[in-house]
């Protein structure tokens, strides 16, 4: 039986990883190898690849093809790995499944086709199709800022019916949505709420919510992953003094230039700094270069003090 | 010295109160006393007068100032009382301060001016001259759906270091924005840091914000306490318990007709079937007739069975 | 009979006017004087005061008396007066419209209440209710950049059939939109159809459309006005050669600086430059300075330069 | 020489063709030649596939290979042929470019990247990285309400100084924007400004621009090519009687349901019911079904009643 279905819901801190990249068509082995160890070792619950932090809508279909088979070796099933197919054809969706499949992945992802958008219905419709279709099991993943379309509440229980639906991962930020998310699902207890923004994984584990797939936790997995346990325990003390760490990263290094993607070159960046991968952006996304990238290094350094327990 | 200033911050439930209204120019004052007296017997921190859920912008100057007036009056300084100034106005907005200072309110709101979108920049000169010319402690009030802007954090500081700055008020329902103003408030531990939406009132106070200015707290106000003091305690259990309950008047209440104010018609609409005020809504709302009415009707026979212990 | 419904549709340039302040609470009544000779000599069709390039939402009531009462005074009759009553509140609507009709003017024109944005319907059910309420004919002014909302073509048809409502004004920039709305309304031939933005009043007339509400007729009115006929006559040499002008002026000193109200600014910059009156900004806007008033300086002397033949 | 840059700048009506599908992977490849044959006897001035009415980003890539293969066989050279390759990624871009060019394709058209969306400065170097290593002349293609992202006016100047960038399509529907992109390329009359709607291709030919890339023109390709005709030639009379019935059209089988993509859904179900083509939409869209079939149908029959000198 599917490892996810078996325990389900899925919880923890599920790093979305970057896609290392030498250039924007090659990949980058073995900082891949780095980042999955330093991950592995950190404790993380799981691994997202191809989603919006992994760039795979800038990449071509060989590398998403390479990074899903690359991923599957290296992690050997030593963590549940959940592959990201979003993609604005139902058809090429389903292809990346199955690969996914064949290299042994645990479950998909996908958020809505991201040029035309969707009414609910359609949405429901298209959904519907696809988890017909698919040889795993499927996390829905909002993402408005960048489909223009959000799952209304209603939308996400509806599809949620079919039982290859599993979990939602929401990156909307806003906390009105997801606890209406959480209130519409709340029959359904096997049934994984994870957020995007690390910045609010804690809240929403205290209320009930079940995890985060955290871009910063390709950075400091271990820092997240005591966030995540310090939460789940209602310690909110610890809770509180982790959180100004991870605000401390959020608004240091996530927000150098004035870029939509900031955030992506920020952790790109740092990671190029840390050792562990190329620093390489797909277009039409560019990395840091000196002076930002010296904004960068400043700040890693101030944060590498601060967090140096929970680096591993 | 000013009540507000010497227990600062700010915290617990303030009610925005809604304006009962018997026509769009006519106070509805027994409904008003009804409200007022609901709201204390109910542990309510504060109060808060014309405000969104207060219908300000629609109403005419002369009810503005009798609702302040008689507010002040009825309170008697029972709680601190909050005067929302927002206006397009800086001459207005001053005008509204001087009345509300007279009548013996504690501090003035004000969200930034709605017609022309300022700029940063413009937000901090606007904020600094306002500040200066006010005979009241004033807080910020964030509410990008209706000011088509938002403060950024930096700006909050920045605007935070004029000594009549004492306090903020989000309505963005981000998440990650309020942790960011957070962060970039750290070092004033005397600000307060509420926020406007119900449904996330329990997770900031969790994670170290003030309270919340909820407008559902007019319908159950000893329910809203609770949930406070329950975060406060930091009782997980007691907290989820509640919010169940806040999700659900949320999410049956306020989901009525696909208005943009389907919460203001809600609250009023329960309100006047609850006895306490008139449910007229000013211009451009209007209130619900049946069959609208018949489902908050049900709603709130659901939800009064559901709330007894909560209810005053 | 009022002038305007007796020459129904209205046609032509009219300038919005800028409110000549000499600082956020005076007018600068001088100021006004010159603006107005200036436009009746550069053959404007009609005045409109308080608009958006007014800053009416900028001023308090007692400021909007005042330029009513100075612009009904300054103009005598010699041309047909338009006064924007927009307002979140109808009853202050109601009250501006009676000043209006007391001081002669023609017409009253209102853009929807723009803190809360109604839904089409509530639109419909506001419209019908001020209309009915209003001394004076109405235009409706579609800004949905600063009220958030757009009437429906169909919501401006079903409003339209009160007889009282004379015209619109369109300030979306949006081409289809227009011309949906000129389909709308095509079985009313005495309705008139302008637009706001000066860059598209030649392609609307000549189209079928009646004039601009422009409000580079402050700076240049003699040139709208020639481009008006020329586009009224059908000769599109001279329409594409006073266009390149119109495009000149916006490009040049609409675009200083990054400020939603950089239009805004620019124009009373510039008219601060040509003598023409004080060009000091109401709160939130703010006046430029050095090295922005520079920029507009030099655009302005190369225009002047290219324009000779149309400045008055 | 390529035909493109040999008659340049290219002008008239291009229609963005559908993509016949007899299902989601399937092409209705007697449809398409229907459909090819319908618009070079309406005497249209080129062919344009793969664009947001032809459905491109819904389907595979496969099936992308197939639709340039079948349209370029069936078209023989009798028409310049334009490709569109907005894609997310860059790499997938150029294999769709070199695809084309393989093809025989006269010019590529591109949306900007819609999954990140790019800063002005990422944009300008997106496009000089892709014009580099096409095979093919390059139309940009701004599409904002799809893409997130518009050129900015210097943008489009800045990527057009590549020899290789040959025109424009706006379908912004803002005609201020339209007429800035016209003033900022005013010093190059080779490179082609053409706009996406419909219902502002007369106005925008009487100003200047080139023509009209009409999804229209899949059902009355002779209409469309009649009202360009009339604008060249300044025929106001003539523009307004066929605007007339271009506004019909729009108003009449674009608006069916409320969907973002009534427009599509409409054109589609048209050409089913003219006896052109299948009517099936790839996901995330679906066909029209009774009764919105049955609206769509009288709406047809009322046109080609009005429409039918301009029909082929």
């Amino acid at each position: 039986m599917n490892r996810l279905i078996a325990n389900a819901p899925l919880k923890g801190i599920i790093p979305p990883l970057v896609t290392p990249l030498s250039d924007n068509d090659t990949l980058d082995t073995a900082g891949l190898e780095n980042l999955i160890e330093r991950l592995i070792a950190g404790g993380v619950h799981g691994l997202f690849i191809l989603g919006t932090t992994g760039e795979a809508q800038s990449i071509s279909y060989n590398l998403r093809r390479r990074m899903i088979e690359e991923t599957s070796r290296i992690n050997g099933r030593r963590l549940p790995l959940l592959v990201c197919i979003s993609d604005t054809s139902i058809t090429e969706s389903i292809n990346l499944a199955n690969i996914a499949a064949g290299c042994g992945a645990d479950a998909v992802v996908s958020a809505p086709p991201y040029y035309y958008a969707p009414s609910q219905e359609e949405l429901a419709g298209f959904y519907h199709d696809l988890a017909d279709r698919l040889p795993l099991p499927l996390f829905l993943y909002n993402m408005p800022s960048h489909t223009k379309v959000s799952f209304a509440p209603g939308t996400v229980r509806r599809i949620a019916e079919h039982k290859n639906v599993i979990g939602f991962k929401d990156s909307s930020a806003n906390a009105v949505y997801f606890q209406s998310v959480l209130t519409a699902m709340a029959g359904r207890p096997d049934f994984s709420m994870m957020v995007g923004p690390e910045e609010m994984t804690a809240e929403i584990v205290l209320m009930g919510g079940h995890g985060g797939i955290n871009g910063g936790a390709n950075l400091f997995p271990g820092l997240y992953v005591n966030l995540y346990h310090a939460a789940v325990a209602g310690n909110l003390e610890e809770v509180r003094r982790l959180q100004k760490i991870v605000m401390l990263i959020s608004t240091t290094l996530y927000t150098v230039g004035k870029y939509g993607s900031s955030y992506l070159k920020g952790v790109k960046c740092a990671l190029g700094l840390l050792g562990v991968c190329n620093d390489h952006l797909a277009a039409p996304c560019y990395k840091f270069e000196e002076p930002e990238k010296e904004r960068i290094r400043e700040a890693l350094n101030h944060l590498q003090f601060t967090i140096r327990p929970f680096t591993i």
